[in-house]
């Protein structure tokens, strides 16, 4: 009974899902030990379990970056005003919110340097340097650091004042090859998505008013989180030569002649940690997709004091640990408090092994998704944890694409999409647009949704805008956003 | 002809050693594509070949950390000032070298944010929220992330005003352990430098004038230059409960009472990239250990527009990697480029595959260390690779050991150092001292050389202090230092 009163306990200090859902983030994210408030406002810290997801990620991506001939660098912490100024939609959407360096030391700056809240114009000036010729190009950098936004109101891994992330910066003879890369990145990060993360993603540019500062195309991958939010898991954008011909970059092409190449930029960053909890958590904690779960299985001694069945434990999660992440914890807690406290912490699966198991050679398997239990021969097991590790994967990938179709509405009137938000909650509206900003704001002032993109997938839901009438010109993804 | 002369001309680019060592450095970092300079002054851009000799240098001490029970977190680039002004010495140590953030887009800060020098006050911060019990501790933390220090004067990896690091900050019950701790990471870095990177080190403690600002005890690891001057390339700090009692960090005991736990922390930063360069480096430009080298193998096709030449070289390289970092260069550039370039880059082997060599199923393989040229068996390369990586591993550590001692002077007076540093050259002077910080001071003023450390490894050079002449108590290792 002791046992079943602290896991309950540990339970009950999370708010339920339906009762508030912003307060189930946050305490989710304090009791899964993923991060820690701090005294620097809207700062972090990100926690060895938080942590150790962001370096499975980092790993993953990482590998798809460099299969696609991408090289890591490492430029500046901080951008010279000047050097900022340079392109000027890039400067008015980033100087208003960025940290400004004006001492070193005791002694002022001579000019200002600002905290990278990206890193487009140090990528350029060095480009400028580096290229002369058209066997110098592509150049397709990426870097891995911290940037620097100054929010004013902050929520761990959705919005920080420092975050994460990775930023790529190409330059290509032509617009084509530039376009591509752009398409392409944009298809690795919804892979990724998809396939690591179990998060079902909608592709498609942003609409003029919401691409990034100093872009011509912005495309995005959009998910829809358990709220019914939606939650930009990463952007892929096309500059032209747009910042090229603000910083001098050019190239003698093989027809001898001074030409201007083409760039792209694209990122992630932790906020996709955000999208993973609010995805697949439930209201007993997060759930992890296997793929970048620190710990993949965790394996509870049962009647740890009996004799042989810690060994045989030990042994056990060495052996798992040769195809899988294991976790022995064979600590004094009870092992009911242990089964909530990897259930808090999404560990897909959890193995619990006990003297009978021992005797009859099997162990029992539980998942965190369903919460199914398998009694499994120990001897299958290097088949048995792959299998039911790709299952759950897909569990979650089909229960997050099922939410998200029951929370897609097709609309063709403001009412309607007044009348689906209302009745079935927030969701993904799907409505036609005649491509008139106008609309676009008057959309949003009716009924809260702003346009997320313009997805690849189209459909003709109807042949007019939803708000003016005029003849359509896109189906847009229309939500409430993080 | 052609071939020889374009050789000759990228190998004349770069400054001889002896006639000007610190150009030859600038040369090199340059020509070997590690940096490129920026309009942010004393900041660098690592190019993709210096980022990923730091990517190596990663995986291989993260692996290390994680196999001692270490666990990664990120904390935020910012500290307030009030935080860093807890623990007095290590705010008066740091304070007159930071980067202050004072504002955020348009408004001013309420209270100025230090950019991160160090990250001590963030890890006491966040253990005094999350340490409560003896269950909680240890706490074997890691963050690898950039720090900046506002230098004056600046160069390459050696000092720059931001650079990218690791620093470890444990937690422990006891001093003792805390203590069995900043010596098990100075080993892991001692094991590191001359297992991975075959540079011999000598380890030891500063003298209190040389110690990490608000340390009880600093270690370091010495290594000497090609020039005869030393770089300390990696330090592991004991702090006692000193900054427990700064920052308020107290857990119950196993015997119910409030205790301040014991700390340590330890950092090794891109500079050691200085030290690669500088001890194994020649005329012709890098020399590598196999160990950190992005590409351990490159693989050259001589007259490679003959039939089958570029599809045996291609497919050799794909055979290679499964063994070795292995890379072909097929661009249109002449052999003798080629190898020029190799060298420069420090590629430790080269493999020439022509015609001939492929009727008579074997290749060249020339050593950049040595310039040894073998014939090898193309059937043989799965043991001679390995075989030959290990063996230059090797030779680079005798070289630098034979260096060493060579340039290590055991002295028993100040005009023994002044002579043996003129005849010999820089180097480390062995000497010994009575504890007393006016002789540190006037060794270095009458020869120069400052205190490295007092070596584990001592020697009974003299009875008495090489200065004041007085009864000795420790042998110190004295050099001019980067």
């Amino acid at each position: 009974m002791a046992e079943q009163n602290k896991q309950k306990k540990q339970v009950e200090e999370i708010t339920s899902m339906e009762e508030d859902f912003a307060q189930w983030y946050t305490d989710v994210v304090k009791k899964a030990e993923l991060v820690e408030y701090t005294s620097v406002k809207g700062c972090m810290v990100i926690r060895p379990y938080g942590y150790a997801i962001w370096e499975n990620i980092q790993r993953i991506l990482d590998g798809m970056f460099k299969a696609t001939g991408h090289e890591n660098v490492y430029m500046p912490l901080f951008i010279p005003e000047s050097l900022l100024e340079k392109e000027k939609d890039h400067v008015a959407g980033f100087a208003p919110e960025v940290a400004w360096v004006t001492h070193g030391g005791k002694e002022p700056l001579e000019e200002r340097l600002c905290v990278r809240p990206t890193s487009e114009t140090l990528f350029c000036e060095h480009y400028a340097h580096i290229i002369q010729s058209h066997r110098d190009l592509p150049k397709l950098y990426n870097q891995w650091v911290s940037v620097v936004r100054w929010e004013k109101t902050t929520r761990p891994f959705l919005r920080t004042r420092e975050f994460l992330w990775q930023e790529g910066h190409t330059c290509h003879a032509t617009a084509e090859e530039a376009w591509e890369e752009t398409r392409r990145m944009l298809d690795v990060y919804a892979t990724f998505a998809e396939e690591s993360l179990a998060i079902p993603v909608i592709k498609g540019p942003k609409t003029e008013s919401d691409k990034f500062a100093g872009a011509v195309s912005t495309l995005a991958i959009e998910a829809l989180m358990h709220d019914g939010k939606a939650l930009q898991a990463g952007t892929s954008h096309y500059f032209g030569d747009g910042f090229a011909k603000a910083f001098g970059i050019q190239y003698t092409n093989k027809e001898n002649t001074l030409t201007y190449p083409h760039q792209t930029s694209w990122g992630v960053s932790t906020r996709i940690i955000g999208a993973i909890i609010m995805t697949h958590g439930d209201d007993n904690g997060l759930v992890l997709p296997p793929a970048v779960a620190p710990v993949q299985v965790v394996v509870i001694p049962v009647a740890a004091h009996k004799p042989g069945v810690l060994e045989a434990a030990r042994a056990l999660t060495e052996r798992l640990n040769g195809f899988a992440r294991a976790k022995m914890d064979d600590s004094d807690n009870s092992p009911g408090w242990k089964f909530a406290q990897y259930e808090m912490k999404g560990v897909p699966l959890r193995l619990e092994l006990g003297p009978r198991d021992i005797e009859q050679g099997q162990c029992v398997l539980v998942r965190r998704d369903s919460g199914e239990k398998i009694t499994v021969p120990l001897a299958e097991l290097e088949t048995v944890i792959p299998a039911q590790l790709k299952a759950l994967h897909d569990a979650l990938y089909q229960k997050a694409l099922a939410n998200r179709a029951s929370h897609t509405y097709r609309c063709t009137s403001l009412e309607q999409i007044q009348q689906a938000l209302r009745t079935q909650g927030d969701g993904f509206v799907y409505a036609m647009w005649c491509g008139d900003e106008a609309c676009e704001d008057a959309v949003k002032e009716a009924t809260g949704v702003g346009s997320r993109c313009i997805p690849f997938e189209q459909e003709q839901v109807a042949e007019t805008c939803v708000c003016c009438g005029k003849p359509a010109k896109h189906m847009v993804c229309w939500a409430v956003a993080y």
